[in-house]
């Protein structure tokens, strides 16, 4: 299995914390988008949206994070991400997709981009935009989490899922966005208890083979390191 | 069951074409956004988020249409949203996902208002953002139709399913923000089989009880009418 990915990647984030915690292993192929290799034919030809992150196995492309992490839920049922009632299962989701859907994608690179080529936005002005989706997403997370009367010390019950696995890739990068943590205590604390476990450790960015600058790490975009970027 | 929706809105939209896929009827209750309905204190006390739709079944609560679409297959699995092979649904909820991730939350009206607030953005730059996420989006969902060597009137096979129900939406709504769809042949020619069905007619904005103004409809904000508008 090769999984295309770039260290910072919120979504290729989330995906290694998922197949950490299922135990799943893949061979590492680092995507730098810094240097456009996502728009680069290489990587294309395996993902026609040219966004990280994707799986390949026996032939088979796998791509949007969402999707892949319910595959592997369905291809590798333990330990589950998602509970086994029906009715908690759409809880657990929706916590998730509050991220996957309403937070990450109006934060992500390629929209931060458009933002400032487009609108001239600063620095302070991207921050800014971060932290209102940030701030209204983990709003509704943190009431979520306040009213789970069963709350344990996951988003959902005693043992990491699904939710965790969208939750602490989006607090690293609300950190990274200079958005301030403590309106959100239950949040904090999922994310402090996640921190204690190996398959949130290593999945962090920093301790991707492609983290930090040319580190000689050989990903997708070695091959095609003289030719000139595409797009 | 309650449906909290909302007629223009297109997770509103997908979730009242796969309720009518599906055969689940529930009473039809409209969250005016135009007046605020959704963040006054009635919604609020519904959906934390404060965002359509939402689907009320026992007392129980589900928010995100990604994930009460979810539900709805596994509560109500016939007929099925998703193929039975495990790499297939992967395949279907990765178009799905391109729309529910990477396309809708970048154009919805909370969004566009805080361009036109924070940047100044006017109707063209409005209409160029959307055609912007539109296009790149269309164009991969364009690319895995034009690579699946089984393809049928649908976007899997010859049955409507989940990427359906997200995609039909979006071209609505990339018509309303005057995008030229002539680049997207194959995603033309699906809308055009989903729209000979009824399960798609009926879900259509137009069709809904709170559509147009000053209707009569009795939708969440007829108790909170005379109250000043919250937030």
């Amino acid at each position: 299995m090769k999984l295309y990915n770039f260290f910072r990647s919120g979504t290729s984030h989330r995906l290694r914390i998922a197949m950490n915690l299922k135990g799943v292993q893949a061979e590492y192929i680092g995507v730098d988008l810094r240097r456009e290799e996502h728009r680069q034919d290489a990587y294309r030809a395996i993902n026609p949206q040219m966004l990280v992150p994707a799986l390949v196995e026996d032939g088979d492309v796998f791509i949007q994070s969402t999707a892949i992490i319910e595959w592997l839920e369905e291809r590798y049922p333990d330990p589950p991400l998602l509970p086994r009632q029906v009715r908690d299962r759409a809880h657990v989701r929706a916590m998730a997709s509050i991220i996957g859907c309403d937070i990450h994608p109006l934060n992500n690179r390629r929209v931060l981009e458009s933002l400032r080529r487009n609108f001239a936005a600063d620095a302070a002005a991207v921050d800014c935009w971060c932290a209102e989706w940030i701030g209204a997403g983990f709003d509704a997370i943190e009431a979520l989490l306040a009213a789970d009367r069963h709350r344990g010390a996951f988003c959902f019950g005693e043992a990491p899922g699904l939710a965790d696995v969208y939750l602490v890739p989006q607090v690293e990068s609300a950190r990274r966005f200079n958005v301030d943590l403590q309106r959100w205590p239950l949040i904090l604390a999922v994310d402090a208890a996640c921190a204690e476990l190996d398959a949130f450790r290593q999945a962090a960015p920093g301790r991707q083979p492609d983290a930090g600058a040319n580190t000689g790490h050989a990903g997708i975009g070695v091959k095609q390191a003289s030719q000139a970027p595409a797009g």
